[in-house]
């Protein structure tokens, strides 16, 4: 830290992002990457002249990607803003409406960024803990004084809200704005973009990472109304205009218009996730029911932390969070179903079952 | 604008981008592209096999592009902070050091964006006039208050400090971070990253946008002490810890590699515009002596309004900025030869001079 930093920030704790392995040899299954590459249409767009043309600025607007998103959902261009990842739009939203000092308020777990932004913007985290079984309550977030945030499905735990019971929320605070982060949505749960056009008071943020398989490419988006949109364009215009690079803009667009390759891996991903739940089931393994590419899972015998470490050892990287009320269990990513069964074999070496 | 923004960015102006337009037809000499494809050596790492890899997240440290900026610098590792273009890095220095109400001065005219930086940071801006010759007059740098900000060679001008004039700044300013952001350093300006051995209080930004010809990769990056370096990468993993793509990684250090190209293309640019500044005065036109790849000039004859619409009616786009003291000038970014010389042709024509 440098005399100069200014005081507000010396405390800060910043993110830590899951490990990202210099061994390749590793089966990683620990950030919620997808394991299939991206649409061969992406991958082509690149190549063919799009690398010749960096000497130039991208678009600053990334029209050709606001259009793309807007026609797979529906919307008007203008009700779509694009960012250098949904971390990027996530920051953006805090800057734009968490005011210093207000509330801000979200499930605890959840997404660990929430916590880091309120804290950066200064304003007041109101973490809402889950049930015991590890599920958002929505009867805590009606009716509430200031932002609400709030992922579907919720992260590390794979649990969906349904569509009522999100309605329900966005209808009870109408003073407030309700941000929906569906950066899981694709693998099970039900966008809430639809929406959209009855309430002015919802923003919902997605990502190219995940069921895109982007991750690399950092692309993040969000959908609301005009006026959201224009706020959010706003505080881009005047922190970073050019925030996605050309490579970017161009890849995201060609993903999205390949509904086939889209289809076809993601449906892949949930069958390999049925299958393996069900399997670590077998294990005597608790697991959540989740809607998302990676699901939550404690053993009955061994803690988390011991699983972890086995795991690891038989190099195969899962995230590990090491806090109540979530110590005893471990998040695995949805890999290829080769991946899973080797960490099946694992698992039962582990529990002694397998040699 | 929503009902939930933040009162302190209703009146927010943000930064007004250089035109990109969708016009191919047109010379483009408004944003200081580089006319020069990037590095083959950039091309070709990003067509083989990065693509494949975009569904893994990319390595938020970025160890394999700051390693080569410190290779290239002679710095360590720890002494270079990447950021999704310059402006964002500009946009992290800001949030790291420039307190709500505290001053953070600058020339004026000088990167627009410095304005805005101010605003959103709700910093004390304090604009330092250029002289009459749109000079920087280093003795209003000295023994100042608050934070110091210094493009070099500046913007929109070109002209250059010499490097004594800046350790002057620099040391009479030890109790203030002094920041000079040298996007344009390599057409021709000395680098003050030399005395990065010898103060603590002096940060150097820089960018490939410009000399490397990757403006639509977005890769900036600072140059400081670890400790300053790190006060960077608190905000930046705070904020968006994966900010810089995989692609773009890759490309910028083959890149900054790769110096029989980064030489002969910037010479190039560099002997262009001199023949080019030559032509001007020929013409009439007073033209700054620029270190950079635009020239600043103003026509005898031609008002900026009407040399800035005349060339832009010949298919030829330049940067205007229409306000005092610099109504009068074009900025004019330096393409190829042959965009120069149709330049100088259109020009000669609306001087009634060509036909």
């Amino acid at each position: 830290m440098s005399r100069f930093l200014k005081k507000q920030y010396q405390n800060l704790e910043p993110y830590t992002p899951g490990e990202q392995p210099k061994n390749q040899k590793l089966i990683k299954l620990n950030t919620n990457e997808n394991p299939f590459g991206p649409s061969p249409r992406a991958a082509a767009v690149i190549s063919s002249g799009e690398v010749s043309k960096l000497m130039l600025y991208p678009d600053p607007e990334a029209s050709e990607l606001t259009t793309a998103i807007a026609q797979y959902y529906n919307l008007e261009k203008e009700q779509v803003a694009v960012g250098n990842g949904s971390d990027e739009i996530l920051a953006f939203s805090f800057m734009a409406y968490a005011s210093e000092g207000s509330n801000i308020w979200f499930p605890d777990p959840s997404y660990g960024f929430y916590k880091v932004y309120a804290d950066i913007y200064r304003s007041k985290a109101g973490p809402i803990p889950l049930t015991e079984d590890l599920r958002i309550d929505p009867k805590k977030y009606k009716n509430l004084n200031g932002t609400i945030l709030i992922a579907n499905p919720n992260a590390p735990t794979g649990i969906a809200l349904n569509l009522n019971d999100i309605e329900d929320i966005i209808a009870s605070n109408s003073s407030n704005l309700v941000i929906i982060d569906e950066a899981y949505i694709d693998f099970g749960a039900k966008s809430c973009v639809p929406f959209l056009q009855k309430y002015d008071n919802l923003l919902v943020i997605q990502t190219f990472s995940k069921s895109r398989s982007l991750a690399g490419a950092r692309v993040g988006f969000a959908m609301g109304s005009k006026e959201l949109i224009s706020d959010l364009n706003r505080i881009k215009f005047s922190f970073n205009p050019y925030n996605l690079n050309r490579l970017s803009i161009s890849a995201a667009a060609a993903a999205i218009r390949d509904e086939a390759y889209f289809q076809q891996t993601r449906q892949t991903i949930i069958k390999t996730r049925e299958t393996f739940t069900k399997q670590l089931k077998e294990l005597g393994f608790t697991v959540l029911p989740s809607s998302a590419n990676f699901v939550f899972a404690k053993s009955s015998r061994l803690s988390g932390e011991e699983y972890f470490h086995g795991l690891r050892e038989r190099n195969i990287l899962v995230r590990y969070f090491g806090k109540e009320p979530i110590s005893d269990y471990v998040r695995i990513t949805i890999g290829r179903e080769e991946d899973m069964e080797q960490l099946i074999f694992a698992t039962k070496e582990l529990l002694g079952k397998g040699n």
